[in-house]
């Protein structure tokens, strides 16, 4: 980065600030130095006039003047929005003008004298991204200011904002002034990533940065600061690229090819370096450069363009961040209250690193279902909205919100009746959630006696206490691939049997059935990618190389985890399933790999299971022809009704488009696990079903009356499936169900719940 | 665009410049100018040594000299790669030294003297981006030469190219110097979007602009001229951005983000302007700024940034193309011999630009299997090779290639023995082509005497020549969706219409089924895009919002198309069929929406058809379970396989790594089309098969075996399915394949084929 000459803009500001210096070190009052500034910039600027105006209790009261009537200070007032000074504060923007009359928003201030002045240019003194003044300078001739005199008022107008701050001048804690974000409510809606409701203070994940200091004590210094600070800037883009490739960081890559773009521009560093030669600190020549850059962008009004401003923008913050020291997230400052997380993006690892119990929410501007923070989320219990544009924007930190996923919104600062409403939905969710929780110790058996064995789902560590809160008879699925999504490296063997350990001493005598990695396709990873998807990822990765596919081709990654199973097993029955297998091969393949590993074992005296079950998961529908070769070699059948039920449909269940499209109640699916299912009773085989199909009441009911009596479900359906369990009479509703899907009607759905309505079965 | 004060370097390079315009001007002979030129160098450069080495029969000569001995010019002579010259020139690069013989490289020559001088820089002398020649001053102080200086030389050596190539002193024919592009043969890797194999030579789809004139007679006019283009680039890029909204732009969304980025970057127009002002033209400022890029990329490699600077090229390309007025495409000037295309990427419309005859093949540097471009390229069966880094910077104009996507490669260059190799392989292929042909006039009929329904596919106009080709027995599958593809807004419904009358006049008697539009989804759709789209498309589009799906919910589509389709029969019978039918009350709500259309016109006493008859595709597994329902109001029914296997198998069949992982002769599939078949013969529903599986002779054995006895496949699989057919006894094969399907072994394939083998079925 070499040392620019300074441009003529510089060299005017320049000139100022360091007269300005002097009169900010001086001891005189707030007033007497506001005098001293109107006075200053009137001289420099060869203005006949220059005032000032600051915004207090809601208005902007002119304070200081050089050349109007000096009678008017504290006088004249505008509301925001009004005449041109008004027009500047409420929409944050310069005016220059060489005729002030003409303007459509000039109001005549007969106490000031400013008649007799024709040119007119003001810019917004500028706090906390709000305005909290306006300085403006006038000129008898008509005729524009150049756009290096702007520069410098621009220049001085930020040195202004911290005298007036630094003198208490305007009140800063109730957030005064005029911005992009204004302080009623708000509501801004989103795309549901994890279903929830949340109430919390708005948290920024990155905290944004305030510049204190404006004026510069040495430019070379300054100088150095903003040299080192793009150096480690550039080598942290360095860093997160390499994240990246290991999925770890929150950022796309395509956001990171353009901050490394703007990284490495010269024009970016250029131009910081002349804000810094006009006597800036590094923090003002940063953000001095980044408001030219939004006045700039106001004018261009290109989306495209917009989206990339916006990461020249983070990137402005993160240069901020890192020059003036304040680096760390908020997590590593810790949650103070219930928080709601306000992110562009974020990594799974980095969500893990807040506090469960305070973190209520998280609200990004982009995100998608399948992104890896989202299916930690949702195994966290912790509600998510998606692609919220500007929420960085319209929330100040420490805002309150309350987010509700389920309507796809948030509102931002709520009136007192809003959150009333909120709290009176969230307090039905609540209560019914305790009924629910005393049904804990209540076995799920059936009106005529049938017991139903009712599993939950699981994937972190910390999952395992809901088999305590829920009652639930065993984990029906534990989602290996879990620890894999959340760690930075490929967690070795050791790691992975410490977890298996944990988890099943946790669980005791309750089974715990443990599914192999369904890593890739949708769940990239990291330490698993190949140069072929350099070339730019799959095009439909829920039908793409995942799962089985790739563990079996990559089998060093399935013998470690195999090992670390059998090993945690530890005497104990170990109950393991092969997810996404497409023929009896695969699981032939998978089954022998883990036998081999036991031998292993057994060959060296080491302590393996005291029993191996293996099932399969019937995800792919193509299984369902080759029962009769599969069944004969299995412990157990689990039909995956989320995947399964998209391949059936051919319907992408994160669709928005197609998400109610088609029903899990329609005579198709129903068809189709009412063959599986007689199948497996028939080969005496055990099936279940996993997915959140098994988690709604009315939908574990039809899957009970398909003959299917062992569900794995989310810990939070436990009890509402149970409840419908306790009310429902298995024999009646088998009766039925035959002819119903013989019939095949098109309102199934509405048949089945009919009936349970009719026979009184608890469906909420 | 401000007008920047010239920096020092700008100054410098002007200085010089002005005397070499008035040498290059003076009506010397050229070495007389060539020792001006060493002369003026020197001198402005104050350096001791100034020399010039030309390459000239493939090695560098010393041609003129300031400062060595006069006796080594035209004797001294390097190998490319053979000392600090040879390095220069061979790697295109810019040496800069302080002690020249310390570089490993050096070469000593004692006739030159040269051993006098310690510091050393050398910049190369490039002509159609690749050394032509050398440029380098030395200097017996040790000291390495100023940035500026460097510059200059840069800037003086790519003005030194004008006047060598003026002056005849370099063959420009043989393509001459070395560069990035050697003229060996080499081979090219890429991923295969259309099969086949292609010889041509090379044309690229946006020529290359070859910089004539260097110095500016009028650096004003230079600058005007570099506005002006600047000006239209962005509109260019703006009307881009719109098409590419309209689906119809080659050019992705991000590539075209990054275009506007640097189409508004101040950066990089300021750096052109600035050579402007050091007294080059305004082609040769772009070309100087490019350069420059290029040299600081090298030193960069970092992926990311080379992705981003190989757009900046594309764009320096562009306002290179506007400056210099040669703004048409290949297309636009005419194929003049067998052509294979080179382009970064193309839209579906600029290939139907070209001349079908000469263009014998495509190679992108991007592109995607579900592209526009290729699903185009496909029907009009050009081979298209995708992903192939690097061919524009490889490959030369004029160059011969061949390509072989099956092979996913493209040999440029070749030697004599690998066209011969090419050539019999091509030809073993052309000689099937004819024996197949001979069969155009017989009949589709088995040993045993069963008729098959012998159909190709279609979808562009042309295609239907294909039907007297190869004697097909109709259009089992129009696909309608192409004239959308192909166009830039919505095909009114009299476009529609005259296609369809075309098509049916061309077939005559024989039956064409028009399939209504299947867009959506990986076929996305200009004028079908809604504000959704933007938040970033479909995570699994082939599982998305498509055909059917979209149709029924945007339904003016399909009216017009209904309509069209029933004008344009005219008392003849319509055969139309369905998509994606996932539910049999899509196909009802189809089916409706058509005879409305039909009543309509019935009650305008407007001709429609004689009659028409209804299918649905069965792409969807789901809909196999409803077939009780859905039989009895079908006329016939289809089965793609190509959807329906990916769907079966939860495999993308476009995805490289699972591509050959499940087999069309799976026990899976073939149970669940033969249980199909079974219903549909049960319901007497006449079933037949489109996609590619019935294209291939083995496979299409299979689906005759399993019942099927229509197939509607590509044009070119008529001849080898039809051999096919005539060598094989249908009904010994429908005996052996149900014990197959209940055995289902694992090398089912192989079993099928041993039986075809063994019963004399000709399979290729």
């Amino acid at each position: 980065m070499a040392v620019p000459a300074p441009t003529p803009a510089a060299t005017a500001a320049r000139e100022i600030l360091t007269r300005l210096h002097d009169v900010m070190a001086g001891r005189t009052n707030a007033q007497a130095k506001l005098n001293n500034v109107v006075k200053i910039i009137a001289e420099a600027t060869a203005s006949e006039v220059c005032s000032i105006y600051l915004l207090r209790d809601g208005v902007l009261e002119l304070f200081a003047t050089q050349g109007l009537h000096q009678d008017a200070v504290h006088v004249t007032k505008l509301a925001l929005g009004e005449g041109l000074v008004g027009t500047i504060a409420k929409h944050v923007e310069t005016l220059n003008l060489d005729e002030a009359t003409s303007h459509p928003e000039f109001a005549y201030k007969p106490e000031t004298g400013e008649e007799l002045y024709h040119s007119f240019a003001g810019v917004p003194i500028v706090r906390r991204e709000r305005a909290v003044g306006v300085l403006c300078v006038q000129h008898e001739a008509s005729r524009r200011y150049d756009d290096v005199e702007i520069e410098a008022l621009q220049t001085v107008a930020m040195v202004l904002a911290e005298l007036i701050a630094a003198a208490g001048l305007i009140d800063e804690s109730s957030g005064g002034g005029a911005g992009a974000r204004d302080n009623g409510p708000a509501q801004l809606t989103g795309l549901k990533l994890v279903d929830g409701m949340a109430r919390g203070h708005a948290v920024f994940h990155q905290p944004r940065v305030i510049v204190e200091h404006t004026v510069a004590e040495d430019v070379e210094v300054e100088r150095q600061r903003v040299y080192s600070a793009f150096r480690q800037m550039r080598e942290s883009i360095e860093r997160m690229t390499s994240q990246a490739e290991f999925g770890m960081a929150g950022e796309h890559q395509e956001v990171l090819e353009t901050y490394k773009m703007f990284a490495y521009d010269e024009g970016w560093s250029r131009r910081i370096n002349e804000a810094i030669s006009s006597g800036l600190t590094a923090e003002a020549a940063i953000e001095r450069v980044q408001q030219r850059q939004r006045m700039r962008m106001r004018e261009i009004s290109d989306p495209l363009l917009a989206d990339r401003m916006h990461d020249l923008e983070d990137l402005s913050n993160r240069l901020l961040r890192i020059v003036s020291g304040q680096l760390g997230t908020a997590a590593q400052m810790g949650l103070r209250q219930d928080s709601i997380l306000i992110a562009r993006n974020l990594g799974p690892a980095e969500l893990l690193e807040y506090d469960r119990r305070r973190l209520k929410g998280v609200v990004l501007e982009e995100g998608s279902l399948t992104a890896h923070v989202t299916i930690v989320a949702r195994a966290m219990g912790v509600p998510v909205m998606g692609r919220t544009k500007d929420v960085r924007h319209m929330v100040a930190e420490g805002d309150l919100l309350l987010l509700d996923t389920s309507q796809q919104r948030v509102v931002v600062r709520p009136t007192a009746t809003m959150e009333e409403a909120f709290e009176a939905k969230l307090s039905v969710t609540q209560r019914r959630r305790a009924e629910f929780a005393a049904l804990r110790d209540q076995p799920a058996l059936s009106k005529d006696g049938v017991r139903v064995q009712l599993m939950m789902n699981a994937g972190l560590r910390d999952d395992v206490a809901a088999l305590e809160t829920t009652g639930a008879d065993g984990i029906g699925l534990f989602r290996t691939e879990f620890q894999f999504l959340v760690s930075a490296t490929l967690p070795q063997r050791e790691r992975q049997q410490r977890l298996y350990k944990d988890v099943m001493d946790a669980a005791g005598d309750r089974p715990v059935i443990f599914r192999t990695v369904d890593i890739g396709g949708d769940k990239a990873l990291p330490y698993m990618k190949g140069p072929e998807d350099e070339a730019g990822g799959e095009e439909n990765p829920a039908m793409g190389w995942r799962a089985l596919r790739l563990a079996l081709e990559r089998d060093a990654l399935m013998k470690a985890q195999a090992r670390a199973l059998l090993e945690a097993s530890a005497g104990r029955t170990l109950h393991v399933m092969f997810p996404m297998v497409s023929e009896p091969w695969e699981y032939e393949a998978a089954r022998d790999l883990v036998e081999q590993q036991r031998k292993w074992l057994a060959d060296r005296g080491k302590l393996g299971p005291g029993a191996v079950r293996y099932g399969a998961m019937l995800e792919v529908p193509a299984l369902a022809e080759m029962l009769d070769q599969l069944l004969p070699r299995l412990d157990f059948l689990s039909i995956g009704t989320n995947d399964l039920t998209q391949f059936l449909f051919a319907a992408d269940r994160g669709n928005p488009k197609l998400a109610d499209r088609y029903d899990w109640l329609s005579p198709a699916i129903l068809r189709f696990l009412a063959r599986v299912s007689r199948t497996c009773r028939e080969a005496g085989v055990p099936v279940g079903v996993c997915g959140e199909m098994g988690g709604r009441p009315l939908e574990a009911m039809a899957l009970l009356g398909l003959g299917i009596d062992r569900l794995s479900i989310t810990p939070a359906a436990i009890g509402p499936v149970k409840a419908m369990i306790r009310s429902l009479d298995i024999g009646a509703l088998r009766d039925v169900i035959p002819t119903l899907l013989d019939e095949a009607p098109r309102d199934l759905r509405q048949r089945i719940e009919a009936w349970a309505i009719g026979n009184g079965v608890a469906l909420d």
